[in-house]
């Protein structure tokens, strides 16, 4: 292990922290909070000290995947535990368990809060919360490698334990370029909204933070009741487009950059992401339709900002889908599950493993009739890796099992069934709101410390996909290599 | 395909299905229930002729996997539609969805109910509804196989397509002498049972239906307060421990019964089920102890009942366990689907599957540090076909993606989520009680005629394990084969 690279690594990831929170500084003291611009500062200067004590550049260079994956989880801990100062030093956040849980929440983009009034906060805290979506959203260690030259060693390792879905591709030959052109996308996507929700009358500010949450495909809201709080249908119609933009593959979007328009239209992930949430709209809609809302329209409004907000795992609510039919509950509890797309800023096990999925189910069934028969499974007409096709459905058994053994842990709080498994499905697909007590209109500040620990630990294992958070625990990675 | 073959074997399961109705035929004639007695008479009657007008052996024997496929499913279904005749045509059931979920849920070894007065019952009917539970239990294919010779066609593929676990293993050379010890084996401790609760001071006939319902790991009682209304310590332990032993791989008595005793003590599928059962009654009885029982002793003696049926998928209750604190009842969820042993008569994932995953995960975790890496996955020593591997992982993928999907069909009925999802969970288990309206004071009654189905398709999908059940509706089995 090159523990010179991965502490040189840290520096430099305590460093881009401490550049973010000072436009979160720069906000406090635009809004006269000056006591919370004070520990902004302090905070930002006892990162760059630190960030100063470790960081000098090795001369042993080499980084595998093993470095990859160590500095990616521990890197993810190190911000949040930063992050979460700010909150718990102005006492915003008197709890450090739950200030640590309100920031893991915001970088892992789940957007699930312990907070019962948001509206009380300063505009600096709330602006930091809202950032920190943004900035997990696309991953900020690819946001490093887009700035910053890493020779000698291979950035695909740090890429593919930071970016969701079964295959980490580079849109171009060099993993820096790939980084430059998905933060290109990002930028542009979230600049276009901002202009949209101000055009439309949103506030500047609320514009800025909800645009941070979308794009993250966050959650939190400056507003307790969320974008329900703006009651404007433009302002639903703008939030639930570009939830839905933020969940497509960010690779189709380059083959649209790149002027590939056929294969952008045929870009399979992104035709069954749109179909599988079309649907969902529309049946919720005739569920909800005469029961809890008396027009179609309306009753497709409401289910349209719902499916949106849930299946891209953003969690902003419009409505409180707790008090929906069984059949709508159900259908978005198992939305969240299949989550957004591969290669999006979405949670979830993702589109491009329930496509890889249902065709290794038809190729397991027809194998039964002929054994000897040898198909390739292929995802838009390239054939997948069989090791690939395997990995997908270990990752999904995984999942599975990390869900109901956290479920176990979070019931020895005696909370309803409904509520324990809502508040874990929301965390690991990092949703947000859930059912029960966890619902749009309720909060996690009910649970127990322990509770919150397992919630903010499902959260790094939903957007770390698992293997990062697990191999930390693996003594097999802690063992020195053999000479 | 070869309908000749298909249509002999029909005319083969409708005789036997015939003789086993007899005895129950003969229940009803020595406890003078006339009227009863002769609607069995001719259903047995019907058979007889429907097998006569079938059973001509085809001069083409070929049998392959397609045939032995579409043979279990559907003479899995044949058997149920008759069986349910007798409940249906004696008014017992008045509705004939009613008469065919009780009975699938008997053949499955489900023991989910619709009934809401079981003690009202007949004698001769209550008989054949648990000796549903004891024929569905080892398979009803793999007993014909033990008795006939079916020469020129390789039976193998009958029990593959009947026997659950991820791998069907022959215990000597001749699938037919596998099919013979596996039914001594059973006959032997469902005998041994009945001995036992006779001893024990239970009536003979409660003893019989009893054994039938723990051998099959079925659960249907004929008691409304299932094994609970015995109040006898000495009656649960005898059950707990037969639910336990029937839940064990009989690959593993094969073993005892050749001397093999090393061997089957090292037995790895029985170790690890037999450690997660007396973990979890360990847990539970904890759980249990000062909150809902004074003692712990006491707590024991409910969490271990409880903990066995559900583990095994019998289904027998002892005590309402909707009413335990919430980290109980998701253990006992969690334990549903975990399941019993593969080659034994329980249901759910199967132990040998979950040990599997938790070694490919491992691989997994440790391929993404040394991508060269080869490691051979294990079961008992003996090294595992990749093929096998990955199958597991896509049937428990495709496992959770049908219960999820059965559970948003049955939401339609409107019921509250933990119903809902419970009632799937235990059908697709083949369990029988859930929680909340479903509970072991509760019933399946309620459910709307469409969720009926939904269910007992579900437990069919769970006793034949997916694959027999799925190609039925795939069209490339009824495509003839090209010439």
């Amino acid at each position: 292990m090159n523990f010179g690279m991965i502490k040189y690594l840290f520096a430099i990831v305590l460093r881009f922290e401490a550049a973010f929170m000072g436009l979160s500084l720069v906000v406090s003291l635009l809004y006269g909070e000056f006591q919370t611009a004070l520990v902004f500062g302090i905070v930002i200067a006892a990162m760059a000290i630190i960030s100063l004590a470790l960081g000098k550049k090795p001369a042993n260079r080499s980084f595998y995947a093993k470095e990859g994956v160590i500095a990616v989880s521990l890197s993810w801990l190190i911000i949040s535990v930063f992050g979460a100062l700010p909150f718990f030093l102005t006492g915003a956040i008197p709890s450090f368990v739950d200030a640590l849980f309100e920031t893991v929440s915001g970088f892992t983009t789940t957007g699930a809060s312990i907070l019962t009034d948001v509206e009380i906060m300063e505009k600096g805290l709330l602006f930091w919360r809202s950032f920190t979506h943004w900035i997990g959203g696309m991953g900020f260690l690819v946001f490093i490698m887009s700035i910053l030259p890493m020779s000698g060693s291979d950035p695909l390792h740090l890429m593919r334990a930071e970016s969701p879905g079964p295959t980490t591709e580079k849109l171009v030959p060099k993993a820096r370029q790939t980084a430059k052109i998905l933060y290109f996308i990002y930028i542009s996507l979230t600049v276009l909204e901002i202009i949209l929700l101000v055009a439309g009358g949103m506030p500047l500010f609320d514009s800025v933070t909800h645009a941070f949450g979308t794009a993250g495909t966050g959650g939190f809201s400056i507003k307790n009741a969320s974008i329900g709080a703006y009651n404007s249908l433009y302002i639903e119609i703008i939030i639930t487009v570009f939830m839905a933009l933020f969940g497509i593959n960010f690779s189709a979007y380059f083959l649209l950059l790149t002027g590939k328009l056929r294969q952008f239209f045929r870009h399979e992930e992104t035709r069954v992401y749109l179909g599988i949430m079309a649907l969902s709209m529309l049946a919720i809609a005739f569920d909800l339709w005469g029961r809890v809302y008396g027009s179609f329209g309306e009753a497709l409004r409401y289910s349209s900002f719902q499916v949106s907000s849930v299946m891209t795992t953003t969690g902003y609510a419009t409505a409180n889908f707790d008090k929906w039919p069984s059949f709508s509950r159900v259908l978005l509890v198992a939305l969240m599950f299949a989550g957004a797309s591969a290669g999006s800023t979405g949670g979830g096990i993702k589109m491009s493993r329930l496509i890889i999925m249902f065709k290794t189910m038809k190729r397991e069934a027809l194998r039964i009739l002929h054994p000897q028969a040898v198909k390739v499974i292929k995802l838009d007409n390239v054939p997948l890796q069989e090791e690939v096709i395997h990995g997908t459905g270990t990752f999904i058994v995984v999942y599975g099992t990390i869900t109901m053994l956290s479920v176990l842990l979070v019931a020895l709080d005696g909370y309803d069934l409904e509520t324990s498994a809502t508040a874990v499905a929301a965390c690991i697909n990092n949703i947000g709101p859930g059912l029960g007590r966890v619902s749009p209109v309720g909060n996690f500040s009910m649970f127990s410390a322990f509770s919150k620990v397992v919630l903010f630990i499902d959260m790094l294992i939903g957007r770390l996909e698992i293997y990062p958070m697990l191999l930390l625990i693996s003594p097999a990675i802690w063992r020195r290599r053999k000479a």
